[in-house]
C-alpha cells in the first residue's frame, strides 16, 4: 500500500469522432494528455470504453506514469449520455478505475467554462447546441443533431451552402461565390459534387463553413444570409438559455470566434469568455463527487 | 434453332431500392413481371448486376417461361448511369441476354409518359427531379439527392418536418400539429423523435410526407409553408423544362397527385398524363436500338 501517492485525477471529453483525456495532480497541474477514437456510447458502448481507455493509457504515458490506471480517478463528459438509457448501460462499465463521474459532455464543457456549478455554454462547432445548468437542472436547447438540428453550425451551414450552390448551377437560384470555394475545395463542380460527398457525414460538411464566413467577409449575398439565419437561431438558443438565469455564459466550439460577429448585439454583450476547457470541467465534476463520498 | 419463337422484350426499371422487369411480347403485350433489390450500380455494381437478374428471372417465371433468357432483348433504365464512368462500367457487364440497351430511368420514365423521343417529366416522389429529352438531348434538372438537393420531394419534406417539430419542441418555433403525427407514427416525441432517425434515410424521412399535406390540407401553417416552398421550386424546374421545347412534358412519382393541386396553374395547365409506364419506355428504347442494328 501505497500511502503517499498522490491522487491523480483525469478528465476525459468524448464526442462523436474523437475522446481526450487529461491528467491533472491534485494541485490542479495538467501532468498529460492523451486522444482516443469516437467515444458516444450511444453509438457503440464497447467502442466508446475502448477510446476511453486508449485516451487514459495515452494521457499516463505521456506523464511518464507506466502503472496505476487502478488508482485514477475518472470524470467523464460523453456524448450520448443525455438518454437516459445509455447513461445507464454506460454506467455498468466494469472499468479499470479507481472510480469513475459520468454525465454529459455538455456538462462538464459548462463547469469548464465557468468553473462553478451554474452557467450556460452556447455551443457553434460541427454541431450547435444551447446548455444551460442551473440550481441542480440542465437544459438543452437544440443539439438534434445533423441533419434534423444544428442549426447555425458548421455542417448546417456545409449543408446549406451545398444547397444553394446545386440551385446556382440548375439555374434555380442566385449565382454565388460559394460555387468556386467548393469546386476548388472537391476539385468538382455542379452535379458532380454530389458524386464527392456520397458519403458525406456531419463533419464533411462542416469544411466548408470557412468558405461560407470567407464569402459573407466579401460582400456574397447568399452566404450572408445563411450566415444570417445561423446566427438568428442561435441568438434565439442564447435568449431560452438566459431565460434560466445562468449568471454567466460562453460561447464555445470552433467556430465561436467567427460567428461571434454575427450574433445579436444584446447576445454578445452579455457573453463572458470560457475560463478553462471540458477536460479540467470532467476533473471538477469528479473531484465534488468524490468529496461528497468521502 | 427455333425459328419460329417469338422475340420477347424486357423492360428494366431500377433504382436505389428496388428494381422491376417487365417481359413484353413483341406485340406489347405484358407476360410477367419480377421485382428485384437495389438496382443503382453507382451504389454497387455488383448488386445491380443480380437484382437485374433476379427480378428478369422471376419475370420469366412468371410468365411461365423457364428456358431463353438468352434470346431475351432487355431495355434497362438505371439510376446512376447519368454518371459517365457508372455508364461505362455497367455496360461492360457479361450479361447472359442476347442484348441489353442501356439508359438512364429517368430517359425510360420520360419515354414512357410519352411515347415518343421527345417529352419531359416533372418527378415528385421520395426524391425529385426534372427531365427534358429533346433533339437527342437530355437536360437534367435538379435531381441532386437527399440531403443536398431534392426539394419538393417526399425525403425533402420529411426532414422539413422533423426539423419543424423540433424547433417547436424547443420554444423556438411556431407550434404544428405535424408534432403529433410525428409522434404518433414514431411513438416517440421531442428530442427522442432524433433517437428515433438514428439511421433514417431519403424513403424514412419520405414517410412523414403524408403528414405535411394532411396537417396543411387542415390548415397548419408550418405544414402549408412546407408545400408552398416545394411546389415553387418544382414548378421553377417546370418552367426550365419547358424551356427545351418537350411538346408534352408529365408529373410522375408516388407524389404527384397530392402535390399537383399546389403546382403554380401556368404549369399545371399544360401537364399531359403520362401515357405508360417506365419499364414500357425501356422496351420502347430497346425496340428502337434493336431496329437500328438489325
Amino acid at each position: 500500500m501505497q500511502v503517499n501517492r498522490e491522487q491523480i485525477f483525469v478528465g476525459v471529453d468524448g464526442g462523436g469522432t474523437k475522446c481526450r483525456a487529461r491528467l491533472f495532480s491534485s494541485a490542479d497541474l495538467v501532468l498529460g494528455t492523451g486522444l482516443g477514437g469516437p467515444a458516444n456510447p450511444y453509438h457503440g458502448k464497447e467502442q466508446a470504453q475502448a477510446s476511453i481507455l486508449r485516451a487514459v493509457e495515452m494521457a499516463m504515458a505521456d506523464a511518464g506514469l507506466n502503472a496505476g490506471i487502478e488508482d485514477l480517478i475518472v470524470g467523464a463528459g460523453l456524448a450520448g449520455v443525455n438518454l437516459p438509457s445509455v447513461f445507464q448501460s454506460m454506467s455498468e462499465w466494469k472499468h479499470p478505475f479507481k472510480k469513475m463521474y459520468l454525465t454529459t459532455d455538455l456538462h462538464i464543457a459548462c463547469l469548464g467554462a465557468h468553473l462553478s456549478d451554474e452557467g450556460a455554454v452556447l455551443v457553434a462547432g460541427t454541431g450547435s447546441c444551447g446548455y444551460s445548468y442551473v440550481n441542480g437542472k440542465a437544459l438543452m436547447v437544440g443539439g438534434h443533431g445533423f441533419p434534423c438540428g444544428d442549426q447555425g453550425s458548421g455542417a448546417w451551414m456545409g449543408l446549406a451552402a451545398v444547397r444553394a450552390v446545386l440551385l446556382a448551377h440548375d439555374g434555380l437560384g442566385m449565382q454565388t461565390s460559394l460555387s468556386d470555394y467548393i469546386e476548388r475545395h472537391l476539385g468538382a463542380g455542379g452535379e458532380m459534387i454530389v458524386d464527392k460527398l456520397g458519403a458525406a457525414k456531419s463533419n464533411d460538411f462542416a469544411e466548408f463553413a470557412q468558405f461560407v464566413f470567407e464569402a459573407a467577409e466579401h460582400g456574397d449575398e447568399i452566404a450572408t444570409h445563411i450566415l444570417r439565419e445561423g446566427a438568428e437561431y442561435l441568438s434565439d438558443v442564447a435568449d431560452k438559455l438566459w431565460q434560466t438565469n445562468p449568471g454567466r455564459m460562453s460561447l464555445i466550439g470552433g467556430l465561436s470566434e467567427r460567428i461571434m460577429p454575427w450574433l445579436k448585439t444584446s447576445v454578445t454583450a452579455h457573453l463572458s469568455k470560457p475560463i478553462s476547457q471540458p477536460e479540467f470541467g470532467a476533473v471538477y465534476f469528479a473531484k465534488q463527487r468524490y468529496s461528497l463520498e468521502s
